[in-house]
């Protein structure tokens, strides 16, 4: 019998906390958890779920497009904000009950209230105002959009919680950053008719991602008549008399817009959860600090998830989930695993990447080769759309193994997945030729490039 | 000096021969190349390609019906058959325009005529009449749809060939056939508007397939609105006074029709083309019997493709045509590979799939693992399409390798490609497992089916 009130007492009800809690009380633990706001976290009430719905709705409008030349002719076309946004928030409440269902069967207690750490074994509920003790506790609270407080204006802005509820869909916007949850959302906005401006003070857009990638997907945004600003920033945001707003750019230049939205990175969801109290430390940015088994200075509390500033994808926070539990309550302690991990961004063409980027294979290893093809998809044959596809194989000449393969272009993320699976496993360039293509697919590409088109030694391209 | 007027003569100008006539002038070896009708094949002409712009074309119903779940709105709709039609010449001829100007580059001499073979080095061109030498010969005259002479009323029927130049878009169509050809048409034809009904003489449509998908696609067709008749076929079709038809079945039902198709296999073309006259032997229907290095049993004469009844598909065929240049012209005898070839079917959901079937693999194996997830994808959740879609992977216990990947759903021939690398790789289960998914995404069920749906030992199912 234990002298605790609990075994586990998990601090937020995201994906990370809700299968930590789900499978600890799947072996016998009594676990509660704690949710102060809606069951889900950010995947699920403010992130890839509806940010996906959005994506689905913007989407239709090229299809519009590109039906012409394939036969179709429709009259006028309308898009109602609104019941995108009842739809949408319907599904939302029937995938937290899904959440809500699958904790309660498993036996985890479930607490609707804001909980903070009173010291190692202690944790207050604010709703009752009651402390209860717990033998181990799961920090699990998730992240939210950096709220840029230093920039003149800020109040005015909108980052993508508030842009999932909006009332009204704005005729133009101003978006500054230029991440994923950046370029997602100016790709949405775009896909619905919104005049959209995304502002970036970097080089390039998505940092990190493959530049061929970086470089193709700007590209196709400009195309698509966005306006895409690199090597500028906002310095202030001033609401005019007519409720609108002026974006004033570091250039010079004074952008109007109907909304003007930030996501220019997340900040752990840490302050006033009490960590202090426990001995649990933050890093500089106040993400919860944990070693390689989601242990965090005190050595009964541990993190998962966003929280963490490690890998924020939702995958990985489940992962984590699945580790953490075997670390403390199987006796059998595990690593979350972090190596090739692919991913997607929802864009317009998507992308689609796993692995290796170019370059950074190209300072890791001693020779590489690259296989890439640019084509148009059959499909913008009829349709017409001056669309390329890109496909990009990064290989170790060594070991012939696919270390990096990159797509930007329909269904890419689908792709990602799959191919994750064979540059994980450590399928070599050799393997890749030996498959027989489907024909016609997009995909097929990847077996059909036999020739490199260059290679990198000792980070020089030299012939291939 | 050769004393032949050319050291390789290809008779047709479909991807087969025509990979083999590239590859072989690029060696520097004296080609000849005769086609009758126009370059592409099958593939270009008559079947993949404008097959797969017909299934763009009629993939468009489905998204107007989705959309209003996503906040669209939009006038009447209405399609123009004549001018897909245009649109898909005018891409044909494109791609046409680009095979003849890809062999033409090689120096490969280019011929426009019949071509049948007098002698084991002769060939006559019947345009000409001439009569020309080769050391070597390719067949590579590819197949046409099974007319089916003994239906009463064949005369009144279109194959799929005929389907691609229909003046107009029938109100209704009947099509005999349960294979790839008749399942992807009667897709299309249902998804253009057409009052659709498929009649299979065979207890489930798409004989080979794994039965899940073969069920789950039958499923799908008729909850779409197909009329789909199994166990069921015809056996006279008569023109009506009106000019429509009557399709008898042999259930003694009438079928009324604008259209009645034909779609029950193919057949080589080796009429009147000479092979007796070269010692060519043929198979009972017709096909050119070819050893494993697609010789046939005359030393010096080689056939490729579809002519051949090994796997007809487009990428067989090239490959083929990449093997027999190895073998004939580079002393290097290479047998083509045949193991685990990924395979779609365009329908209406797709289908994709590589590997064993279940029943097969229950066949082969001592024990295997069935995996299999059933569920709306995302999208459905708004568009409020009731249209499952099935993940299924097939394990061997012993070994742990995936031997059979299929899909049923959106996509799925792409996926199919890279789950084919995966696969002929042949990738473990604990391999997909420790593959990290990618959110939110279809295919990431692949890479969460942790536990097994049931086992298969010795053919006899198990608990899992």
């Amino acid at each position: 019998m234990s002298a605790y009130d609990y075994d586990l007492f998990v601090i937020g009800g995201g994906s990370g906390g809700v299968r930590a809690a789900r499978r600890a009380a799947m072996l016998g633990k009594k676990v509660a958890i704690a949710e102060e706001y809606r069951f889900g976290g950010t995947c699920v009430i403010r992130g890839c779920v509806p940010k996906k719905l959005f994506v689905y709705a913007s989407q239709f409008s090229e299809a519009w497009e590109d039906a012409r030349g394939f036969g179709w002719n429709f009259g006028e076309r309308r898009f109602d904000w609104s019941r995108l946004m009842a739809n949408k928030d319907r599904e939302i409440e029937r995938l937290e009950g899904i959440y809500h269902a699958n904790v309660q069967k498993t036996g985890a207690q479930i607490l609707a209230s804001r909980a903070v750490i009173e010291g190692q074994h202690e944790i207050r509920l604010l709703a009752t105002d009651k402390v209860v003790t717990a033998d181990k506790i799961l920090i699990a609270t998730g992240g939210r959009p950096n709220p840029f407080a230093d920039l003149p204006g800020a109040e005015h802005c909108i980052t993508s919680e508030e842009a999932f509820h909006l009332e009204r869909l704005p005729g133009s916007v101003v978006i500054l950053g230029g991440g994923y949850i950046a370029v997602e959302f100016a790709n949405i906005f775009l896909g619905l008719g919104v005049q959209t401006t995304l502002v970036y003070r970097g080089q390039e857009i998505l940092q990190g991602f493959d530049d061929d990638l970086r470089h193709g997907l700007h590209q196709a945004m400009e195309h698509k008549g966005m306006s895409v600003r690199c090597r500028d920033t906002l310095i202030k945001v001033v609401q005019k008399p007519d409720g609108r707003f002026e974006a004033h750019c570091e250039s010079g230049d004074i952008l109007d817009a109907d909304e003007v939205m930030l996501a220019i990175g997340r900040k752990a969801n840490t302050e006033n959860l009490g960590c202090e109290k426990a001995g649990v430390e933050l890093d500089a940015r106040g993400g919860v600090v944990v070693d390689e088994y989601s242990r965090t200075t005190a050595d009964n509390i541990f993190a998962i998830g966003d929280v963490t500033h490690r890998v924020q994808l939702t995958p990985v926070a489940i992962h984590e989930a699945m580790c953490f539990v075997e670390t403390a309550f199987r006796d059998n302690p595990t690593r979350p695993d972090y190596d090739t991990i692919a991913t997607a961004v929802f864009s317009q063409p998507e992308i689609g990447t796993v692995g290796l980027t170019e370059a950074n294979a190209a300072k890791s290893f001693d020779e590489i080769e690259i296989y890439k093809a640019t084509f148009k998809p059959l499909k913008n044959s009829l349709s017409g759309r001056d669309e390329r596809t890109m496909i990009k194989l990064v290989v170790d000449a060594a070991s012939r193994k696919v270390i990096g393969a990159h797509i930007l272009g329909p269904d890419a993320g689908e792709l990602s997945q799959v191919l994750g699976i064979a540059v994980k496993a450590g399928v070599t360039k050799d393997q890749f030729d030996s498959t027989m293509a489907v024909h016609p697919t997009m995909a097929e590409e990847l077996v059909t490039m036999y020739e490199p088109s260059y290679r990198l030694r000792n980070g020089e391209r030299i012939a291939a």
